[in-house]
């Protein structure tokens, strides 16, 4: 069984906007075990959409279709589905109640075009959209299903996780099926593979095993399928019991966390606070920190010194460091993040000096050595790295490297 | 006269990678004058690509391939385009004498592999791949042209920017098509758009002006298309100087410029330094900054203050300012921008605070509030800014305007 997925609108032909509805919706579907067949992107026109409609039904048993759903003169597809299914538009008073209360929260008056969004094709189940007016229309014709959604990401995404999934699910007797990302850091994922290479090698044929590989982190994705939800959740939960045995110190979370709300969560549940000292990350780390609500809690603040002068002036890095060692060294990473603590009167303290590039290595120093130094409470530690060439890619990889030796300072 | 893009992938359909191949080469076509007709998705199968092909060619004069090309099993698409022009691959000197030349670069050994790199359908015209092995191919059938290329996405830019675009403009006498983007900061849209009412009312009508608002930036475009390519620009450069002349300050670069890269070269030109003071920004602005290679020339770091008793030991903010008016005020702005320009010993400092949220707003302070200060050589400026509620919309504007702000200075 499989699915195409229709996506309507100019904005997609003329370069304006990005395909991300289809790119979110083929990857919900693939882990709920259904594949996409063909993903077509067509202009608000009738007879492309029925043209596309024809062919996709030839091709997939599900058809989703997005965007062209608006109020006003965009309003082509609900027309053109009631030609299309050979139906006509049917007032809908509970598509209509949810209008009314959306706008009721919003404070709008409701208008004529609102009440003609509460006109559905009479063959269609419509969708309850929480986030917006348009509703979303569910129809099945010859054993298939066509369901056609808003293009507006956030309207769509709730409808295809909460409704639309679950629902086809059921209709076609798919069965459950359970992922679990586990996010490690600190092991190449060639280092990580060998290293859980018996474990496995030793997985139930029932759970599959994704490498899904970032800058600076490495993603593994377990999944399972099968009839009992809460049997392939146990067995999932079995596996990864075994690898946290395995390589205790690379997990660092599961599924969406951020390395950076995890440090957040452990600092307030201490009760404890942090500061960065940045040279080659630029304040990259003290942004991600930065980028959580709330983080003032715990975080006083950053010093990027990206001057020899600032390292000596603010953080009080000796010249004799400097001088002795140059400013990319395992001394000056560790007077920097001594520094930074003691300035900023913090618990813990980050510190990273390294060569961005692309320009500025040396054969003893090329581009991408960097050095990362940790202070705790009771210690300093530090470890030097090589990150590579790419100056952005350095400056992402230095940062979630830090943070991520911080973490195990943490835990 | 249409394109269609069909992209081939099976990694499209799965949601692991999202289109942006597609929309860049539909933004560059519609920018060249040529429409897009479809986008299509599908999978690295034979009888899906000939499927789509003939589709494709029923309703488009351009036909653009993308991905398949890969040197091992992804090679697909070329054996199945032999298939549908009835042609065979034969070897190619050209070709080889690429792939030769790159892996010579590189250091690397030809395979066996590379060598069939080199092979392409005998009717092809190949197109010179200058960043990969895996060549470009274009045919012609019936007063059709379709064009192949790889799926990596700066091997294929360099293709239709440099290569495929200029020879379809010449072999369907499209003509000449200039586009010129102008920067503006500092207007909302809709005060830039009654601001500029009278300019753009009198632009010839050969013109044609685009609104593309990004947050804190107005991005203005003007194009026009015809047969004289010099006689369209010099159009062009006629209203941009009527342009500058009524909002002579909000203008700061053209097309791709960065804001900070435009910073960064006054800064050299002047041989001038700049640091930064940022509470609410947490270290967004020194990131930009430092996101621009050889930015250690200029730029001597910055105090990312976020606790008040950074902004008084390191920044020496007066205790007095900060109990009188509190952290986010025209005080604390001031004595931050001046107090990090003098511990640093630059020649400019930036200094923001501000309640980015979504907590810490009250009744006369809400969230949004931001003061921005830029102290010069001479003087330093202050000013207040409502961001908006969303938490990185608003670190993002803060850091733009305060970005703008130094611009004006500098120029």
């Amino acid at each position: 069984m499989t699915a195409d997925i229709i996506s309507i609108g100019d904005e997609l032909l003329i370069g304006q906007v990005i395909n991300t509805n289809a790119s979110w919706i083929a990857g919900q579907f693939n882990l709920a075990g259904i594949g996409i067949s063909r993903i077509t992107a067509i202009s608000d026109q009738k007879e492309h959409i029925i043209n596309t409609l024809n062919e996709a039904s030839r091709r997939s048993e599900i058809i989703l279709i997005t965007g062209g759903l608006g109020p006003t003169k965009d309003d082509i597809t609900k027309e053109t589905l009631c030609e299309y299914f050979n139906t006509k538009l049917v007032f809908n008073e509970t598509v209509f109640e949810n209008i009314k209360e959306l706008f009721g929260k919003r404070g709008f008056d409701i208008s004529e075009l609102n009440r003609k969004q509460a006109e559905v094709p009479e063959n269609c189940i419509p969708v309850k959209n929480i986030n917006g007016t348009a509703p979303g229309m569910w129809f099945e014709k010859e054993g298939k299903v066509y369901i056609s959604m808003p293009g507006v990401p956030f309207e769509m995404k709730s409808m295809v996780s909460d409704h639309i999934i679950p629902k086809l699910l059921q209709k076609f007797d798919i069965g459950a099926i359970v992922h679990k990302t586990i996010l490690t850091q600190g092991l190449p994922e060639s280092v990580l593979a060998k290293k859980i290479e018996d474990w496995e090698d030793n997985l139930p044929d029932s759970i599959k095993l994704a490498y899904l590989p970032q800058p600076g982190i490495v993603r593994l994705r377990l999944s399972t399928s099968g009839k009992d939800k809460a049997k392939l959740e146990e067995n999932i939960k079995i596996e990864i019991q075994k690898l946290k045995k395995i390589i205790p110190d690379s997990i660092f979370g599961f599924d969406n966390e951020k390395l950076y709300e995890i440090i957040g969560s452990l600092l307030q549940e201490k009760n404890q606070t942090l500061s960065t000292a940045e040279s080659c990350t630029g304040g990259y780390i003290a942004h991600l920190i930065t980028s959580v609500a709330g983080s003032s809690e715990y975080f006083k603040g950053s010093v990027v010194a990206y001057a020899n002068e600032t390292k000596e002036n603010i953080l009080g890095v000796r010249d004799k460091s400097l001088v002795e060692y140059g400013a990319v060294s395992e001394q000056v990473a560790v007077e920097m993040a001594e520094g930074v603590k003691s300035k900023l009167k913090t618990d813990y303290a980050i510190a990273v000096t390294g060569i961005a590039g692309p320009g500025g290595g040396t054969p003893e120093k090329p581009v991408g050595t960097t050095w990362i130094a940790i202070a705790t409470p009771q210690k300093t530690i530090v470890k030097h790295f090589q990150m590579g060439e790419h100056r952005e890619r350095n400056i992402r990889r230095t940062a979630l490297t830090a943070l991520g030796m911080l973490r195990r300072e943490l835990v």
